[in-house]
């Protein structure tokens, strides 16, 4: 695996087809088949007794196996989650950023297969962790 | 099973504790262990492609299965979401709400599983299956 | 989705393909994306407590769904499994056999999904669920 | 997480209460919440293709992540695994030995939570990738 995109051309991409999330998200290392994302934590992601939500911790798991998939194939908007698998582990704190861990396990010609660690800030112990395959689509000639 | 919640109390419940989102949910029919329920999809739903986020797919299962199960437990808003598995199987209407038929498939002291089928309005089959796992809290006493 | 193999077919499938197990497993009813396949319970398939073995329990899931699928696509001996998802909800009788009821929710051009509920002989609720990916070979031509 | 059993003890527990099994499976290594498992193929794990079973590979990631959970909480024959999810990333090598690489993410009061990735021998990319949940029965007092 070799890389095709930075932290900046995945930020200038997340910019331009997820503009709705784009800013949550920051790009803090990426490597072939390896990346470090944070996500900032806002008042829409949280929930009852001060933890933050499910879904946000699903689309932060997300995000980063996508992008740590796309760093390695170029950007490719079409790819899409097929499955995804989560624990839930730990809760975390309420007003800190989110950081995910992800790492590209396979990279088929039609499948990828990543996973990924998610870390609240000041807290040693993963508070989550999630599996995802996308589908990717085939090169149109 | 019994059903301590039905549609208007769980919808007083959704707004009292989940006020960011408890305006996209409809219950449509809740039974014991049941419930089908709509998900009015918006803007900040939408993907490149014209699809509806993963994220937001994953919400409408989380909310399905969390209702069906506080309609039998009646209301712990600190049940939590131990464990997800999701397969996303067809690319669902972009202008079209989505409706999930959950299930409870164990009722536990400490766990409850569910499973639940997504359908996107005017397709007969599942754009999306999920299970999951909640954590009960223990009575307090 | 039509039906390739009936029940005769399928049996006849495992005895050639899978010999070593083909004996385990009858099926009791298949229609288009449906299956009900029994399971004997077997010595080597028991775990402490009198409970049986979690990857017995995969066994029966995994042959379920992949009959079922074969049942709807012919005789393609190498669909490989690429994803799988289980819960282990109740404790199945030892000494009594497993029925699993698969069906088919997606059927794709390469991958297909399907989802199985496990019950054990007298109990009316089940001991497990799964959900299973398969990739399916191209055609040779 | 301190160790309660070492490779010794492991070994020993696995003949006492899996002993139709037990004989597949050499620990290689041991730390708190780590463990490194080897299982032996035999002709029963094989399947068309030359492959090794789903079934085979589930049983190898179930004992891994299950003796690396006793090696921290002690012999507790009676947890049990109550989900997993496991991708199937490559065809393993049908004549050589499988390596489980796996770790404790959570050990809570009555769940824990690990994952493991597979490896065959001579090849350095992961065949498979699992996360499993266990329930730690209480203490008899």
């Amino acid at each position: 695996m070799e890389l095709q995109m930075n932290g900046t051309a995945l930020k200038a991409f997340m910019a331009e087809h997820f503009p709705q999330v784009a800013d949550d998200f920051r790009v803090l290392a990426v490597r072939p088949g390896e990346i470090t994302l944070e996500m900032a934590v806002g008042e829409s992601h949280l929930r009852p007794g001060g933890t933050i939500s499910g879904p946000a911790m699903f689309a932060l798991a997300d995000v980063a196996v996508y992008l740590a998939l796309l760093a390695v194939i170029g950007p490719k908007a079409l790819a899409v989650t097929t499955n995804s698998s989560m624990d839930f582990l730990r809760k975390p704190a309420a007003g800190r950023p989110l950081r995910a861990e992800a790492r590209i396990l396979k990279l088929g010609r039609v499948l990828a297969v990543g996973d990924v660690l998610i870390f609240s800030e000041g807290c040693a112990e993963p508070v989550a962790r999630a599996s995802l395959t996308y589908s990717i689509p085939p090169e149109r000639k």
